[in-house]
């Protein structure tokens, strides 16, 4: 605590900029928020104010900055690759929301850029640093379930605000992109080969002309045999619901429970209790642990746990998805 | 399958009667019931037709009857131990509802009947039976939990239909004293030796006047140090609830939930699950183990798992509450 | 119970016929077991005898018993549609094990025998008679999680013997036909119109060149635009795990536990419980409650629960598994 | 936030002391960390330090301080009274780590003080602030159990590293008197009447003859006919273990689970779950909210949640369970 502290600037003062702006602020010793970048006039002011960071609308004035070592890049995701690339050409460490990229030649200058330039990247997947993922992972990499042959994951978020305006194609490249990542990350060793995407848009079929899909189920083969499924939907009525499985040859462990407390209430019509209704209840202590992650590996110069070519990976099942809906069946993936 | 069936007389056609009549009639392999007697008219008839079995309304009769190897005790709980001797003077295996003795001195006289006659006698103490709680005493009885330290047990049920017509302490005579025996078997070699008894009216306050007490939480401290609790309640809004705990030197075990199945059911308002709503959606095969071991143990010519002197320990539990109440404190066990 | 009981033939003494035999001549009141059919000499000798049942080996001499009023079908499945035509065209009722068919010819040619000659025919999906499932359809029938949107079920066995005898697609045909039909069951008034489905031998992959399929993962497009995964591995290491989930519009709900108990230990390593270890611990009640809802509809002429219809249902997503898996890819379903 | 921070005083450099500077220097917006008071030499320069507060030895010179607002009283408990009381002369709001006092005169004269110089004081009863039990709290204050009849609160602690360091009658004085104030709470506008501790030395006999005791059972009887229980011991092998339960006449409340995670193992000799280690996982945000809730309370001039009156009320069941330890029987409480 007593070394000097790790300066990140923020680029992007969205929902999920604001929420990390805080943890950046607040929660992590060893770590200042020094400024907040945003085009939008008073966004970055309104965000950097109240911790006492300087605001800029020029992000560039970010990356010619010599007192900032970091950035933490929460744009709009199309812009992520490019600020990613324009960070290390600038030599700053860079924490960047997922989805790093939007097709695989963004991604691949993005790993290029980060390696000739010799900065960390981490991505923001940060179910990787969740308690219970975390724990599940040790025993999967441990051997406690033998070889993985079976996997699951689903996400499904508490609503869907405004159906016109989510960009098409976002419950694979926005949602379940993290579930490919934790995917990935539960069958060790083992890549990716073949995907068969079902979508459709039944929580609000009223949109998908203009391209929504709200719901879809995704089948993932593994080369080393493993098959994997992953399912999302953007509205649970019951809140937030984030699980994983993982079946081996020997075991298998499951994570994650929809309810919030342990709190139950037996009466009359049976037991009741309480459901989680926030992403944030679920992963509060998970974005804290991926900057501490991030400022750990930034400071012993160790690589992060989480990089762009873990991202480039399920970027790659992202893109496949959206063939396979396109074509209507199975697809290979592109390598 | 093939060996003669043991044929049992069911002594006492009421609600446990008729409970074990169907068990006795339909559910054993290698069991036969010959006979139900009820001095109530009508009532041996109802419920032995329909099973084939013979009606009888003296039950000196089924004493006399050299076709009857055993008899099934459940009649009114006064009555359990004069039938208990006599049946054990007609040389007639025993299955006793409990409590088998209203007083030490009657379960004295029950203990010395079976033991000169020579005859098998079990008591109706079906949670020895019921297998969440055979596989905790596995666990407690193997050392997983060490020595034992602090025990818990629970029975609540789910309704009190006619306050006027419960008898005076039935809630430590017929209630509280499945969990007497519970615990006494969950603490192996251990032995009573204080008890504090805290009871009350709560549910039915209007009938307290008449002696009603619903409410009742014990604790009795053993020889061997450990400290149990136990309590019940007449009415449980939720359903029907019993669960136990052991707490040692080297771990915990807990047994039992309120929740009927596995169906959890996840909505707007959070979860909700049903509840038990009688005790044979819990106890329905712990019935039938009980007979089971019952026809095993007269079979073999082993000695029942839980025997008259059982009984007495869980009796002298439960008058020591009576007392303890009477009292307002603590009160040393009688030996 | 006073009533004349039913009078079943078993047809067929293997594994399953002799489950059948003892909750037939055991455990169902108002029925009798009368006959057992095997054309392996001693067979049904050997499971006939101990019930006091008359043992058959030309398996015509049931069908022309004029004091047969049922046949329990539990043969090899290859017999299952040529005995109920039979069954049918000799007047009996008929339960038949799963599956009805190998064939969706076959499968029509039962519905037309059974319709033509007015018998009943119940199908042994047993899922439909557990309570847990019966729960959870209750809920989702009344509305309770809106409409369906994305279905699971899983089915995992605890070993796989002897791998070099189990036919080609027995995971299709026998194993996941369960969750096929529990799945149609579950989605009311839905039909599957698409199927993919992935499937190896992980388990044991020397046998992958005789045609065993140890391991599955299917995905259904249902016409109300829902979409179902199922899966199932022939060797689950703790046991015996058959859980479903139905998500719709208006909430979830889960069904299953691999627990086998309510028994929990807590020590030093954390907390351990046992799991379920044979399909007999799950399904016990709900073989019973089969067969006695298909004694009901015999009994009461009301078409069973569970018919020819919905089993030629469920192996139409069979056999369009098995074209998927050779296709390679994603399959429209016949009609 | 912007708003002029909280300036807060640790007294008290020991454990828990170091526990709360954490929070109050980095977790809590709006508070600032001035000093740390400890006598001992170097205790509160190491503490104050890192968080860049004053380090003082004499703890007049905090009281005398124009700049600090607020004391947080972490000291040795037989000081929390007197410091709690000259806090108050001076004029500061007071947070004081339970107990509040150690006799009932002792906790009269802090109440006098706080209510005579109109400061606030908040008590550390953190299970008040702890999700889990204030949800619990909402259901029973909304009428969701109806009346409570039964309660229950349990605190097992993962071990006993120094016995012959404990003081006399910790267990009660130190350890119960969270649950009892729980208890208080749980059951609102209700007031212990009568107590019966029964308690002893099974973790460490040895110790017993100096006045160890390490394991008890406490039941108390309410003027509203509710009876409590609560048991504590000194050396759970699985963990930490805090739970709490209310029945009442319109149903029960259940609070907490020894298990740390959602993460369930499945493996060949059953289920495997990790459970908590220390008090900080379950209580980690519970800290962090009770400090957040007397910053508010102080900043809006509102009275703390749980002030100097409960204290009194947790502490006068405390002293009665000594009482009853030593007297070998039920008391009636002071009042």
């Amino acid at each position: 605590m007593t070394s000097t502290p790790l300066r990140v600037a923020l680029i992007g003062a969205g929902r999920i900029g604001t929420n990390h702006a805080r943890i950046l602020a607040e929660r992590l010793p060893g770590v200042r928020l020094t400024a907040v970048a945003d085009p939008v006039p008073g966004a970055a002011e309104r965000l950097a104010g109240p911790f006492g960071a300087r605001a800029v609308t020029d992000v560039h004035d970010v990356f010619a900055d010599p007192d900032v070592d970091a950035v933490a890049i929460t744009s709009s995701s199309v812009a992520h690759a490019d600020l990613s690339v324009a960070a290390a050409e600038a030599g700053k460490a860079i924490f960047c929301e997922k989805p790093m990229a939007m097709t695989l030649a963004e991604a691949d200058r993005v790993v290029e850029a980060v390696e000739r330039a010799g900065v960390p990247l981490q991505v923001g997947f940060n179910r990787r640093f969740a308690a219970d993922f975390v724990a599940a992972h040790d025993i999967v990499a441990s051997g406690g379930i033998g070889t993985p042959h079976l996997l699951r994951s689903c996400t499904r978020d508490p609503g869907l605000a405004d159906p016109g305006r989510v960009p098409a194609w976002t419950i694979f490249t926005q949602t379940l992109i993290h579930d490919f990542d934790l995917l990935n990350w539960m069958n060790p060793g083992a890549r990716a080969v073949e995907v068969t995407a079902v979508a459709d848009a039944l929580v609000a079929p009223d949109f998908k002309h203009g391209g929504l899909i709200d719901t879809a189920v995704v089948t993932i083969r593994y080369d080393n045999g493993a098959i994997a499924t992953a399912d999302a939907s953007f509205s649970a009525a019951y809140g937030y619901d984030v699980r994983g499985e993982v079946f081996g040859s020997a075991g298998m462990v499951t994570i994650g429970d929809p309810q919030q407390l342990t709190v139950r209430h037996y009466a009359s019509p049976g037991l009741t209790a309480p459901t989680m209704r926030a992403d944030t209840e679920l992963l509060d202590a998970a974005y804290v642990a991926e900057f501490a992650a991030f400022r750990d590996a930034v400071r012993d110069g160790t690589p992060p746990a989480v990089g762009p070519r873990d991202a480039r990976e399920a970027l790659r099942i992202a893109l496949g998805c959206i063939e396979s809906v396109e074509a209507g069946g199975t697809v290979r993936l592109a390598s």
